[in-house]
């Protein structure tokens, strides 16, 4: 394919930064300030490829392009100089795979659900509520709804939302734009109002390999012993079991499915995002869920969602599934199964 | 002075990483992996001493400690390899300079006033709100009190409090910790509970040899016609000129002065933090401020200060000095600072 050459700096940049840039066609292109170092590796780059090594121009600086074109949306990636990790200069950073790594964006053709727009905002807000398990005081972000401040009476449906692992309570806002998705929607009129979550799961406690040792006792405690008292008493929550849900990417997924099971009587509404499946025998003991929606990416295992939801649906559940077109284990496909999810997720 | 051998990792460093580290005595060690790399320099050191220069060991991991003891508080730094900037992969990233930098605390003997305690916490939340003079919408971050949003009918005075050159609205709450010191000094009885706001305040439009043609008017703009209304409409303030007061550091200092200036009767209670100084002529002809408060380093211009405050009780203002001992113009300045400020900003 000829490379276009229409770059514009990624929108993920750091202010005032031209580079790293993208293309029309999803090329990345990379450009760092290194003038005595022996090599510059991107991590980013077609799969499983070894990312895209920079090469040295005769002002020393190093520059390259992706082999292809990425997938659209939000990806993680760092440098490798002279051996040592390290993040692009010109990237703001994100916290995933257990570090604060580099960001950039590939501009997506459904990018308009979560962009800035003049719209009413929703606030996103750091809590830090007391943890006597954890002894400690941790850190949550609560989305609340364009005029929670203004409307002093009005109450809302609770969704509990978490990121995978590697990632930390900042994810969903910062890597997924939540917030300004739901400010899109609520603008658009297509999803009644209700507050978002978001806290840190404890994932990066155990290492990548060993996900089958993770206990959710411990996270399962501060979320629902702790968390969501607090959130009930300070925010104007209906705090029922039919206007509470939780939701999670990946890990988060994981964690969603133990703990809904765990607790049927917290949690009506479950979503699993890029994170397992529910089948009809785990459930039919349990206090039965008004909404299970299941999603992944095109790129990741279609079928077994499709699959699952079939099931479900088979034994008479409320079952939804959702398949994010041409992406991967990435946060396009939970944008994206978000902005699926929100409309329907307290609907009935 | 002999080094003591009781480094612990910074309380900035990004999860589970060992290193930078910091000793009793206020010396930082650094550690970075880059076995390929010709040289590595961190910019931290004595100051003007051109930082301090790492050497590697057997392994290829390139190791230093600073050649004497840095000033209690926060430091900005970045890493110099092979001649490119980058940032310390264990530390956390700091807006400063104008770029995400890394972030080194050195433990303060007074640091008790804004550490994480068991006490009744704030929320810091980000809006997002309707910018018509800059045709976007800006980011703002606002602290509310602890019990904000179950004292539903309780209004607040609000502080407007600005950031320094290079920075932007997230340095007061990330860098200065402007919410723990509320929450501890709510919970001492010491203060009133008030809400803050802080805001970009334009400051990198400008290069940092150019703040002479710095125009104020834009920014102004934003402040006065745009934010002060959207916060007194989705906030439970106390919307007077009597009860909203305005502050900044180093050239939010200068926003400030020449803001307060303009507009008498939007803020009565100015505050200027490394940032210049008023004289009782400037303020002769526009509705007298109920309080002016001016601090400084003790590293900075201390009698610069003293002066301007002795003029300004002269000249019958209700004005209060503060110096900070043994800081320059770096935050534990102006951590301190808005400590001794919160008490009496709303007390008379």
């Amino acid at each position: 394919m000829e490379i276009k050459e229409d770059f514009m700096p990624s929108s993920k940049n750091q202010p005032g930064k031209e580079f790293p840039q993208v293309n029309s066609q999803g090329y990345a292109r990379f450009r760092v300030e290194a003038p005595d170092a022996e090599s510059v590796n991107v991590s980013l780059g077609l799969g499983g490829k070894g990312g895209t090594d920079l090469t040295k121009n005769a002002e020393g600086v190093w520059t390259g392009t992706t082999a292809g074109p990425m997938d659209e949306g939000f990806h993680y990636y760092h440098l490798t100089i002279d051996g040592g990790v390290f993040n692009d200069p010109g990237a703001e950073n994100y916290y995933g795979s257990t570090r604060w790594e580099s960001g950039i964006e590939i501009p997506a053709h459904d990018q308009g659900f979560y962009e800035l727009k003049n719209v009413p905002h929703g606030n996103v807000q750091q809590i830090l509520f007391p943890s006597p398990s954890t002894n400690t005081s941790r850190t949550a972000f609560v989305y609340t709804p364009p005029g929670y401040g203004v409307e002093a009476s009005n109450r809302y449906p609770v969704l509990y939302l978490q990121h995978g692992w590697g990632e930390d309570e900042t994810a969903w806002s910062n890597q997924g734009h939540a917030n300004l998705i739901m400010d899109n929607l609520i603008a658009d009129g297509k999803v009644e109002p209700f507050i978002i979550v978001m806290t840190y799961g404890m994932t990066n406690e155990v290492k990548f390999g060993g996900l089958r040792d993770f206990k959710v006792d411990a996270f399962q405690a501060v979320l629902v012993d702790e968390l969501v008292p607090y959130v009930d008493k300070n925010f104007r929550t209906i705090s029922t079991r039919e206007s509470r849900a939780m939701a999670g990417l990946s890990m988060g997924g994981m964690e969603t499915h133990a703990i809904t099971l765990n607790k049927p009587d917290v949690f009506s509404r479950y979503a699993l995002l890029s994170g397992g499946t529910y089948n009809p025998e785990e459930l039919k003991n349990s206090t039965k869920p008004a909404l299970i929606f299941i999603s992944a990416g095109s790129k990741e295992n279609p079928d077994r969602v499709i699959n699952a939801v079939n099931a479900l649906k088979d034994a008479g559940y409320n079952a939804v599934s959702y398949v994010s077109e041409g992406t991967a284990h990435e946060f396009q496909t939970w944008r994206r199964s978000l902005f699926e999810l929100a409309p329907i997720l307290f609907s009935k």
